[in-house]
């Protein structure tokens, strides 16, 4: 694995991945100069010509590390991503595969052979083929299974048993356990043989004769203590480890809390099963954090930026249809009260303006909560005095934003009636906002529901309605007749 | 430091959490009798009260962890947050400090004496103060810089002149710099009259004579490799390291895509100037990340849960205020077509659906482009390719919309040349959505500012004003008269 020596690692990217793109440009018109040449040695010339392109791209991507090669990869459009995938594949083992992106993976692994995926597989380590299980088709799974050994079958079985949101998903193999009777010396001796430790290994995991684990022995204290110390007495035993079956999310704070490396995975019985690791944690976060900033955004999180257009299309469809839904149930309203519109047109231009103030607020407030639900910063104690604190805000928001459009509107109307009507509204608009803004992701979490997933396009769609409904009837009752 | 032994992290701080709480209301009851009573004793009573009530709070946390105890006091309110503080503090370093939200430590340190101040930052190392230089003031920054010596202070200066998205701004100068000329039994002897390596000290920086630095050496070789090999021999050449001026943004990437824990920072010489953890990039990542999705939500990132009402507010209207004037100009646009709405009221409530499903699709196309500017996977080669997919998808988009929309209103209305209009309408503004969408991010990215910034507001400012007035052309040109 190679990665790139002293270099700003991002200009590095970027100059591979344009040497790359000139290169399958050159190639493109390179063929398309064959093609044109309608000598006898046609397909001779072509498969010749072929080969070099092929070798051209095994040359220049060689020396990349796996990640390099998934993001030059990503940042391909599909047929060139085939194109070099195809050239490549071959030079490389499953890492690539690892590295690049649900959506990016699926277009690699759609135009594999069973037998292929199987080469590929057996330079992977069991919990490696674990991640990549979803994708790859049964009849080579199957194929793959068949080369595991009995112990590595039923690691692959133990990870695929869990939920992808469950630690036992994320975790890995390569942990080394010692028995806490051992001298310092003895395990020493034991790293010699083994030759090289996984990565990330830094710390070794102390276990009694029932593989239960009772503490940790930090790398560096065998560098600092004593060869003749007892692996018992130079242990740590205030140490973190995590149930198989604990939410990842968890898992992930806790990194981040106590500032970990690598952690022992246990079950039930406190027996070591697994070993979870910052890099697996990174990655992680990274992938929840961006699924959800696209899921908000009603985009898919398995869409890959050169997904094909049918394919992208209906990937968004799903959300903008909800959407249309909610757009014409807040706008019936509008509809019931066509008369007095008639009788005073500028509603028509102010009451949207409520009902946009509304969602924005909102936003405000649920996206807040959100966060704080997601830091596990709220709780039953708490929550009376954040809910308190909310509504005073919405008032004091309300009173000022409701005063301000009162103002515009009078400027713009001359009607000093009308200007209060609109104020009110958006004030009673921004308090149901507020409320609905805590009220939904509270609730959701309170069903032990993710309280992000739905709320923007929920809460857009009562204040909207309620924005329309409140400045209509008060219009109604206090302005036309 | 403790940290939780063999339990679920997040219910164990549930647990001390709810049990400060219910300290904390004990303590506000007794409080309330002590105030009832009205022996002659009583500032002597309360006075020992308080005392009981420190030492309760001080048992209670004195075996957390620092990050435990900042997780406490964010999820207090502000009155009995600074109760808690008041009691503990003694007995903390630094470190709660810098754990907890900046929000939050404001709170914390403006209580604090400068005295004070000076003892808690004595506990810390240079990269520690200087993340806490803006929030202290003035004079007790003074005092601390007396008490450092002169190389603390050159570290404190050199961090602080970088800007907090680069790297110096980041690093810390736990490193441990070895001679490549001395052999592994030489280094292993330096490392146990050390006693303690630095947390997360993964590796060993190898530099020459002139501080540059050659390579790194994993701290697994000095005990799987001979002790009489030269360090020249077992270290590695093929390493990541960062310029001291590089973005942050570029340095996390680096550490997912290469899965490191630390890494050696250098001037434009080479010479090794500090270090760079996995713990600091992971904080990075998710402070940047809550950072994005609150702003984006219009609440500032320095908003803590319990901020008082008044600050919060402050905190809101900038954002509030922008979407007034926002609502205001699309909304005026209304007012030129009045005669149009009087004669066909539907248009009033048909509209605002084609100017919000705008904003939605436009919103899902920026999305998309901000998170593959962020990857890195645009350049100037593919986002031609990029653009004309994001268009065919829009027109897709808005003829299946468009299609939909037009049924429905006619469902509602009977009126084909109405529901023609209003499917054009849709159409159309989903293709100046997705022009909108992909031109201002990547406008701002061009011009070298942050492309999530201000988007949405942006985008949904012109598909709003664009959704009423190309209905409404539409509608004077072919329905009314």
């Amino acid at each position: 694995m190679d990665t790139p020596n002293p270099v700003d690692s991002t200009q590095f990217l970027q100059q591979q991945l344009e040497a790359v793109i000139k290169l399958l440009e050159r190639q493109e018109l390179e063929n398309s100069l064959v093609h044109k040449s309608t000598s006898s040695h046609h397909d001779l010339e072509e498969a010749l010509v072929e080969k070099q392109h092929q070798v051209r791209l095994q040359e220049r991507l060689s020396d990349l590390h796996s990640a390099d090669i998934a993001f030059i990869l990503e940042s391909l459009p599909l047929d060139q991503r085939q194109v070099v995938w195809n050239a490549i594949k071959a030079d490389h083992d499953g890492q690539v595969l690892l590295e690049v992106s649900d959506a990016v993976r699926e277009t690699l692994i759609s135009g594999m052979g069973d037998e292929e995926l199987a080469i590929f597989a057996s330079n992977l380590d069991t919990d490696e083929i674990a991640d990549l299980a979803a994708d790859i088709p049964k009849r080579a799974m199957l194929k793959i299974l068949r080369s595991l050994n009995s112990q590595e079958r039923s690691h692959l079985k133990t990870i695929l048993s869990y939920e992808d949101d469950q630690v036992g998903a994320l975790m890995d193999f390569g942990m080394i356990a010692i028995r806490d009777d051992l001298n310092l010396e003895a395990v020493i001796v034991y790293i010699r043989k083994l030759g090289k430790l996984p990565g990330h290994t830094d710390k070794l995991f102390v276990v009694d004769q029932h593989n239960v684990v009772k503490g940790v022995l930090p790398l560096q204290r065998l560098l600092t203590h004593s060869p003749a110390q007892q692996v018992a007495e130079a242990m740590v035993t205030d140490f973190v480890q995590f149930q198989i079956d604990e939410d990842t999310d968890v898992a992930a704070r806790a990194f981040e809390r106590y500032d970990l490396i690598s952690a022992p995975v246990v079950d039930e019985q406190g027996q070591l099963q697994g070993r979870l690791c910052v890099d697996s944690i990174m990655d992680f976060i990274r992938e929840s954090t961006d699924e959800d900033m696209l899921i908000q955004a009603g985009v898919g999180e398995n869409e890959d930026l050169f997904s094909s257009v049918w394919k992208s299309a209906k990937n968004r469809w799903g959300w903008l249809l909800i959407n249309v839904a909610t757009a014409f149930a807040s706008t019936r309203i509008i509809d019931v009260f066509q008369d007095t519109i008639l009788q005073l047109v500028a509603l028509a231009s102010l009451m949207p303006i409520v009902a946009a103030m509304g969602g924005n607020t909102g936003n405000q407030t649920s996206m807040l909560i959100i966060r704080s639900l997601a830091l596990g910063q709220i709780n039953a104690v708490n929550v009376r005095r954040l809910i308190k604190k909310e509504l005073s805000l919405a008032l004091l928001n309300g009173l000022f934003i409701g005063i301000i459009i009162g103002l515009l509107s009078w400027v713009l109307y001359y009607n000093l009636a009308l200007s209060i009507v609109i104020g009110s509204a958006m004030l009673i608009n921004l308090m149901v906002a507020v409320i609905v803004g805590l009220i939904i992701p509270l609730g959701r979490n309170k069903l032990g529901k993710d309280p992000a997933v739905g709320t923007s396009i929920m809460l857009t769609a009562i204040t909207d309605s309620m924005g329309f409904f409140i400045v209509l009837v008060l219009a109604r009752l206090f302005l036309v007749h």
